[in-house]
Order: C-alpha cells, then sequence, then structure tokens
C-alpha cells in the first residue's frame, strides 16, 4: 500500500493511496477520508461509487462530504471506476465503456474478464484492506454512489443487505438492462444471455426478491440523462410492487454534476450516519 | 456578457461568465454564486481572489462555499487571476510570473502594463460588471483569496476600507516586497524603484498608514510556504505596531490545499456576512 498524499481537512486527514490488487489484477488508487476520532476507536465506514469517467479525484475534490463525515463520524471512501493501465484492455473513443467505465460488474467475457473485475474489488477485496489500514468498522458499512456508481451502489447493496445497513445514490442508472449505457456495457463485459445480467440491475434483483429497509435516492428534475439513461420511475415502479418504501426524491431545477451532488451530500451523509449508529 | 454555464447548487445558481474587459483588453473569464433569495432583493458579496495558477475553477469546483454563502444570504465571486490569450505576453515555464500570476497590481513596465491591469479590473472594473447583472448591493462588499490571492484581497481591501467592510485571507502573501515570489513578480510588473511596491504590499500599506478594523487571516503550520514566501508573523508585527487588532489563527497541521481553504471556508463566509449584515 502506497500513500500518494495526505491532507489535513475538517480536523481529520483525507489520504489517497494506491494499492495491487489481487481482483484485478493492476495497480488501484482509491482515497479514504478518516475524520477526527479518539484513539483506538472503529467508525463507522461510507463507501462511495463513481459515474462514467471518473476516478477517485472528482469526489474528493468536488463532492463536500468532508464536513458532515466529520460532524458525524464516518469514513468515507472512494474507489476508482475500473482498472487502469497499459496493459488493460480499452475501448478506444468511447467514455461509456471500458476505462473509466466498469460499471461494477464481473466481466465474464475476453478480453475484459480478467481485469474488469470491480465487484469482487469493491465487494471483498477493498474492504478487507481498508479496514487493516484504517480505523473501521466492517460491522457498520453503508454504500453510495452518484449515475453508474448509483447503480453499483444500489446493486451491491441489494445482493448483500446484511453488508450495508443502508444505500442511496445520487441520479442512478436504476435498470441498467433497459438502457444505452447499460444494455452496451453488460452485453460486452457478460454477454449476449440477458439472465446473467439480472444481479447487476437493481430493479430486476429486487423482481427476483432481493429486498432493502434503507434506500435514499436523490435525482434532478433537470438531469439530461434521466429520461434515456436513469429512468428513476422504474426503481419506484419496482419498489412499490415490492411492498418496499424507499426514499425517492426528485429535486426540481438540478442537473447531473457535482454541484447537484455536493449540495444534497451533507444530507446523506447524515442519513446514512443515523443507520449506522 | 456570455454564460458559459449555470448549475442548480444548494437552492441558487452557480454562474460561470466571460465578457471583454477594457482594463485587460482581453476576454475574462469569472464565477459568480448566486444564492436563494427573495425576487427583487439585492445581497452582500463576498470577492475571492485566487493564488497562483489558478483560475475562477479551482476556488468554483473545490471551495465549498456554496453551502454557507446560501445559509447566509451571500453572492460568492471569483475571478481569474491574469489576463489569458495567445496575445497576452507570458513567462514561459514560470508558474509565478505572467499567466496566472497577475499578483492583483497594474503594471507600468513593458510588455506587461497593456494586460496586467488586474488592480483595476478587480477594484473597478468587474465589481461595476457584475452589479449590473446580479442582485449584489455594493454599500455591501467583503473580500477574501487565498496565497498571491490573500496578498489581493488584503492589499486591496487596505486601500479601499470603506468599499470593503471586512477583509480575510488564507495563507496570504503578507510583505511581497520581502519574498521571492513578490520580489520577482513586482520588480518585472512594476520596475526596480521599490517606493512603487508599497501600495502593493500589505505590511507596507500599514507601515504607511492604511487601517482596516475588520481582518482574519487563517494559515496553516503544515504550509510548505509558510517561511520563505508568506510570512504570516510579519502582517502580526505591522498590525500590532500599528494598533491594529486582526484575528490572525495559525492551524495546526494544514497545509497550502484547498483542503486547508474548505476546511475553514464556512468560518469565512459566516464571519463576513455578520459584518454586512
Amino acid at each position: 500500500m502506497e500513500y500518494l498524499s495526505q491532507n489535513r481537512a475538517f480536523g481529520g486527514e483525507q489520504f489517497v493511496l494506491s494499492h495491487s490488487s489481487e481482483a484485478t489484477g493492476t495497480d488501484m488508487t482509491f482515497s479514504v477520508y478518516v475524520p477526527p476520532h479518539a484513539d483506538g476507536t472503529t467508525l463507522p465506514v461510507l463507501w462511495y461509487l463513481s459515474g462514467l469517467t471518473c476516478t477517485h479525484a472528482n469526489v474528493t475534490e468536488k463532492g463536500e462530504y468532508r464536513a458532515a463525515c466529520a460532524e458525524h463520524g464516518v469514513v468515507f471512501v472512494a474507489p476508482d471506476t475500473s482498472p487502469r493501465g497499459e496493459d488493460v484492455p480499452d475501448a478506444e473513443g468511447e467514455y461509456d465503456f471500458g476505462k473509466g467505465a466498469g460499471f461494477y460488474v464481473d466481466a465474464t467475457q475476453a478480453p475484459w474478464s480478467e481485469n474488469f473485475r470491480m465487484r469482487s474489488y469493491v465487494e471483498d477485496e477493498l474492504p478487507q484492506l481498508v479496514a487493516r489500514e484504517f480505523p473501521i468498522d466492517l460491522a457498520r458499512q453503508a454504500i453510495t454512489g452518484h449515475s453508474m456508481g448509483g447503480h453499483g451502489a444500489l446493486t451491491i447493496g441489494l445482493r448483500n443487505p446484511d453488508k450495508f445497513r443502508s444505500i442511496s445514490a445520487f441520479s442512478p442508472v436504476v435498470a441498467p438492462s433497459q438502457v444505452p449505457w447499460g444494455e452496451k456495457a453488460l452485453s460486452r463485459y457478460l454477454g449476449e444471455d440477458r439472465s446473467a445480467w439480472r444481479e447487476y440491475d437493481s430493479v430486476a434483483l429486487i423482481e427476483d426478491g432481493a429486498r432493502h429497509d434503507h434506500i435514499l435516492v436523490d435525482q434532478g428534475t433537470a438531469d439530461q440523462f434521466l429520461e434515456e439513461q436513469l429512468r428513476t420511475g422504474a426503481l419506484s415502479m419496482a419498489c412499490a410492487k415490492a411492498g418496499m418504501s424507499p426514499t425517492i426524491r426528485m429535486q426540481e431545477g438540478y442537473d447531473h454534476s457535482y454541484y447537484f451532488i455536493s449540495t444534497f451530500m451533507a444530507d446523506h451523509v447524515a442519513w446514512h450516519a443515523a443507520r449506522l449508529a
């Protein structure tokens, strides 16, 4: 584990680290914010999964989470969105597939299956690694994310309700099997058999029986991707059919950017903190 | 005036604009955050001057000022740090002179004197322009900044105590005449006659009689530039001799980055807001 940077912020420490990942077979970079805390205590942890084209850096610089994490005593971890490196296959010129677009799946199709294993990385490897290095309590985890990362947070949380006490998302892709971003990514990472896609689709997971009692979603009404790619309504419908009562808030006039995310970040941190107490 | 972007944030609107400046003879880009407010009201305004190499974008993305500005009803304006464009002279390979390093002076030396007129731009042109376009009250102005921009805020505020009710700074250059960044910039923009530098040097301005009752400075103790370039102690000394009582806070363990600035930004906004009420 290599420490790339460490900066004091809001009484705690913002770290950026790199390590050699078993899951992806590459070096992976991520950030960890550790709020001020008493020596010897362990803290709840909130995972934040980023969207298409992003790395750990976008939310670390623009997410405005540190004030709330310091106030509530929550560790905040932001992984990258895909494996990186010259040896990793990529889709030249496509912002929505390949590097920066791992979709939080374990790919099964060549040439992607060797490195694009972001599900195993985020669900299994990274939590163990972070828990060895930082004072987190793996019995108190929550997960959130933005756009493709909102899809990641919802699917990982729905598959692991015992691990993640609460799930939230900013403008998530809720039904990748039904929208262009998702159809492109899932068909190439997982193949054309759509039954294999269902564990990576929040709406399909709920249709297939997945349940979670603590879900919060914020979605801007001025989001350019709302109709074609995000389709918040499909999540509302699936939850209603399943008897789930998530909090889904349509936020008037907000777009898809970090101006939107940062506006509601403190709300999300406080909401998770209440469920992690 | 061209609107480059507009994003809803914290109930208000974050704008980025471009216009053709008379002062610099170039196009200039700046950002304005307008918090939620009742139609027909005017709001106090806080000017933020950025440091070396920065544009409006650094603080706009990483400054974390919008929550506090929305809470206190303060408009926040962030200008660029120098003229830009292919026709503007530059110092190739020097991060601390030329483009991105205007030092908030009106240059008198060729070839800089034609475009590097950031004093006139920030003191005179931009406030009039912003007041025509946005609901600000020019009787309620305050100014802040970081590093070179902290120097800008202090010198502009000290020269215009009737215009700016309060001045704050994050890790400011307080005595440019005495440190490498300042000696380099002032000698080339203003010439070798050091008497011409004094109106661009906070410590010299105070020695020469400038006074202000409302000054707040935050300075990190782990700031790599503290000893050589910033010299907070020289401001404390000059103020003490002059009978001024600024609030100068040394912040343990903080560095020169936006992790530091964002930590104390809400404090600064609230402090200014109390003086602009």
